[in-house]
C-alpha cells in the first residue's frame, strides 16, 4: 500500500462528538472496527485510514445535525456512498465522523414531461435506471461502478457516455447541500438554464465533500433513444485508431460511446472470453438516434475508419448482437486482471486533447514496457481521456514505488500535453500534488474559497487541495 | 429611466488610481463624457451611472496592472465588452474604472483537431464566426446582440441555439481571468472533461465580472453541420405550441433551435414585413445533422405538430429559403417596437420548467392585458426561457413604475414554478432582489465567495449581489 500522511486528530473533539451522536443516532451509530475499515477503505493502492465512527442518516435535517455537532467540535466530516472513489475520498486522515449516505436511496420525484428527476443522494446510478426504465427515460452518466450519485457528483464522474451525453457538471441541474456550518442551502431550481448568480452547483459537483454535503440532487434525464447500434473496427496502429477518432469527432458523428482498447487489452479479452480479435487496438462504438439514424451514423463510421486502415469493421443493431459486440469492454477489467494472477490492478487516469491522444497513450506504453510493466490501456477516446491499470504485487516495495514514479511521470506529461492529471478519477488524496502543477496560481483560489466556507476545514480533509502549497 | 442606488465612492482612492492610469496608458486611459457616459450606459431602462475613467488595455498584464492600482487604492473595476448586457451590468454606482477589452480581439490559436480556439475577451461573437469559417468549424452561442465572448462568458449568455448545444457554461474549456487582487489565473486546460479539483471555469462564467475579469477563453467549437433544415408551424393556443415543444424535447429530436412567437409577434411581423402567417401562435424550428437526417427530423416534427394542432407546417433546406422562413423571427424585434412608435422596449427574461411554460407564458399574457400593456413575447421555448418585451413611455413615470411592478410579479411567478429569475440575461443590478427570493440561504455562500476573493469589493460593485441580503 502507497502510505499518505496522517494529519493532527482533535481527540477532545472526536470524543465529544462521538457521544453525543451516538446518543441521537443509536444503531445508526457505528464505531466497531470492519465497518470503519470499510469506510476509509479506498479502492486503489492508498492505505486505508479509518473514520473513528459511521453514522447512517436518513434526511438532510439529520445531516445538518450531525454537521453542526462536528463543527461545534471541529471534527472531520467525509461523506460515503458506495466507496467506490480511487484516489483515496473517503479516508479520514485526521480520524472524525463517516456519514454513509447509502440510507438515504429514494428516488423523490421524476419530472418526466421535462426529462429532470430529483433523487437523494445515496441512489445508485442502476437504482435509478431501474426507476425510469418504464417511463422510456434513462440517466446517461455510466462511470462502470454502480457508484452513488452524490458520489458521482462530488468527483465530477462520466465514463463512456460522457462524449455525448457530458460528465456530471453537465447533467446535474442543482443539488440541495448541507454547508460546513449546517446550513442547507439549493444551488438552483429545475430550470433547464439559469444566469441567475454564481454557479453554485458547479462548485459542489467536484468538491469531493470538501465544501459541504450534497443531500439532494436535481439531474437531467435523456429519452431511451428510438434505436442504438453498435460497431467495432481493429487498426493497426493507437495512432491510427486516435486519427480515426478525431475524424470522427470532427465531422461531427454524435456518437454516444467510442472506447479504445490496446493490444494488450485485446489478448487479455481474447483469452478471458475466448474471442478472436485481431490483437491490434480495437475501437468500441455505440450510436443512439433513429432506426435510419443508427445505420446511417455506423455506415459513416465504417468508411472514416476505412480511411486510417481500420479493418473488420462490423455493425449490428439488435441488443443481443450489441451485447456480445461490447462483451470485450464489459470483461476488460477481469481479463486484464488474468494477464497477471495475484497482482492488484491500479488504474491511473488522465485526460488530453484528443489530438494528442495517440502521442500520450504511445508514450505510456513504452515507458510501460521500459519499466517492465504489465499494464493494459482502455479510453474514452472521444474525450481524450485514457486509463492505464498497472498490474502490481502489492508486496513488492520497489516495484509499487516505480508504479508511482509511473503515475508522477504519467501526470506530468498530460500536464505538459495542455491536459489533465485527471479526466474522471477526481483529486481526492493521491492526485494532489499534480493539481497544483496543473494549475498553479488557480490552486490559491480554490484555498480561499474552502477557507471561507469550511474556515475550520471539517469537510473531508486532507482532500483536493494542499495546505500551504 | 429606473433609478438604481448610487453607492459610497471613495473620492481620494479614485483620485489617485485616475493619475497613476492616466501616466501609464495616455492616450488609452479617457475621462471625456461622451466615453465615460457611452461606457456606464445600459441598453435597459436603468439610468446610466458613469464611470470616472475608461482605459483600454491591450495585454492580460496590463489588466493585472490597472486592476492591482485600482486594487490599492480601492477603486472599482468595471469591465466591458460591447454594452449589450440588459441588466444595468457595466454601470458604475460608486464610480470607478471602466476596463474596455475591445482592444483585446484577437483569436490566438485555433486547434481545429480538437474543436477549440482561445480568444482575448473582446472577440465577438460574429468576429469568431467569421475567422472560423474556412475552417468549416463555427461557435454555437447566439445571444442575439453581436457580444464580446467575455462578455457573454460573464452574463453565462445562450440564446436560440441553446437547446442543441447549451450555455456558455457549457461551451468554455477554461478561461484566463485577472483576480481582485491583480494576480493572474488559469482555470484549466485544454481536456474535454476534467475532475481535477473546484470548477473555477464554472465559477468564473456567470460571475458578471464580480470575482475576476476574464482576459482569455478556450472555447469548444462545432463542425459546421453537412445540412440544416428548418421548419414552422402554427398553433391555436401557446398551450399547443408548448405541448408540442415538450413533445420534441421527450421524443429526443435534436432541434438546434425552436423559438416560439406569440400572436402578438406575428401580428407585428406581417405587418413590418409583409408576410400572410396566420396570427396565432408560432413555433420556428432549425434542424442540424446530414442531408437525410435533417430531413426526417422535420418530417418527425411535422408529425408531432399535427399531434398538438399545428398548421401550415413547412420545412425547407436550402438557405435562401431558410432565410425567408426565419425572417419572422430576424425581424421581431424591429417589428414589434412599430407596435407603440416612440416607445422604447424594455427586455424581461424568465426561465421555466417547459412543463409549466405554457402556463407562465398564459399568465403573463393575461396580467399584461389586465395592465394594459403591449408587450410581445418571443421564447426559447426548449429551453423554457423566454422574453416579454414591454412597449413602454419612458416619460411616464406611472407606466414605469407598473412595468416595474410587473417585472417583479412575472420574476415571483416564475419562481413559484420552479423556475428562475433570469435564463440567459443575469442579475445585474436589476434582478438582484430576486435572486435573494430565487435561492435564499445560498446566496450568503456566494457572498462568503465574493468576501473571500475580493475583500475590498472592488469588482463590479453593486452587481449580483445585495450586501446585507
Amino acid at each position: 500500500m502507497v502510505q499518505t500522511t496522517a494529519l493532527p486528530r482533535n481527540e477532545d473533539g472526536i470524543k465529544t462528538a462521538l457521544g453525543v451522536l451516538k446518543q441521537q443516532f443509536g444503531d445508526r451509530f457505528q464505531t466497531g472496527q470492519a465497518v470503519r475499515d470499510q469506510h476509509g477503505h479506498t479502492t486503489t493502492w492508498i492505505e486505508t485510514q479509518a473514520p473513528d465512527a459511521v453514522v447512517f442518516p436518513a434526511t438532510t435535517a439529520e445531516v445538518s445535525e450531525i454537521v453542526k455537532v462536528c463543527a461545534a467540535h471541529r471534527v472531520p466530516v467525509i461523506p460515503f456512498g458506495t466507496g467506490t472513489s480511487l484516489e483515496g475520498h473517503v479516508n479520514a486522515p485526521a480520524g472524525g465522523i463517516c456519514v454513509d449516505l447509502s440510507q438515504m436511496n429514494a428516488v423523490l420525484r421524476v419530472n418526466a414531461g421535462d426529462l429532470d428527476c430529483t433523487v437523494q443522494p445515496g441512489v445508485t446510478r442502476e437504482q435509478l435506471n431501474t426507476h425510469l426504465r418504464d417511463q422510456g427515460l434513462f440517466f446517461p452518466i455510466d462511470p462502470g461502478a454502480n457508484a452513488s450519485l452524490g458520489g458521482m457528483a462530488s468527483t465530477r464522474a462520466s465514463g463512456t457516455n460522457a462524449v455525448r451525453y457530458g460528465t456530471m457538471k453537465d447533467n446535474v441541474l442543482a443539488v440541495e447541500a448541507v454547508m460546513p456550518d449546517g446550513q442547507i442551502i439549493r444551488t438552483g431550481q429545475r430550470a433547464r438554464k439559469s444566469s441567475a448568480g454564481y454557479d453554485l452547483t458547479r462548485l459542489m459537483v467536484g468538491a469531493e465533500g470538501t465544501l459541504g454535503l450534497i443531500t439532494e440532487l436535481t439531474l437531467k434525464l435523456q429519452g431511451i433513444p428510438e434505436a442504438i447500434s453498435s460497431a467495432r473496427c481493429s487498426f493497426p496502429s493507437v495512432a491510427a485508431a486516435c486519427e480515426a477518432v478525431m475524424a470522427v469527432i470532427q465531422y461531427g458523428l454524435p456518437v454516444a460511446r467510442i472506447e479504445l482498447l490496446d493490444a494488450l487489452t485485446v489478448r487479455a479479452v481474447n483469452a478471458y472470453s475466448k474471442l478472436t480479435l485481431p490483437e491490434t487496438p480495437l475501437l468500441l462504438l455505440e450510436f443512439h438516434g433513429t432506426q435510419a439514424g443508427v445505420v446511417e451514423q455506423a455506415d459513416t463510421f465504417g468508411t472514416l475508419a476505412g480511411e486510417f486502415g481500420g479493418e473488420g469493421f462490423e455493425a449490428v443493431t439488435t441488443a443481443e448482437e450489441r451485447s456480445a459486440l461490447w462483451q470485450a469492454r464489459h470483461d476488460a477489467y477481469w481479463a486484464t486482471l488474468q494477464l497477471r494472477p495475484g497482482a492488484k490492478g491500479i488504474s491511473t487516469d488522465v485526460c488530453v486533447p484528443i489530438s494528442r491522444l495517440a502521442d500520450c497513450v504511445g508514450a505510456a506504453q513504452a515507458r510501460l514496457d521500459e519499466l517492465g510493466f504489465i499494464a493494459p490501456i482502455v479510453g474514452h477516446a472521444g474525450d481524450g481521456n485514457f486509463h492505464a491499470l498497472l498490474l502490481v504485487d502489492m508486496e513488492n516495495p520497489q516495484e509499487l514505488e516505480k508504479a508511482d514514479a509511473f503515475v508522477g511521470w504519467l501526470n506530468d506529461m498530460a500536464i505538459s500535453m495542455d491536459g489533465t492529471c485527471t479526466g474522471e478519477h477526481g483529486i481526492g488524496q493521491g492526485k494532489r500534488p499534480y493539481l497544483v502543477k496543473e494549475l498553479g496560481p488557480a490552486t490559491r483560489v480554490m484555498a480561499a474559497i474552502k477557507a471561507a466556507l469550511d474556515p475550520d476545514g471539517i469537510m473531508n480533509p486532507g482532500k483536493v487541495l494542499t495546505p500551504g502549497s
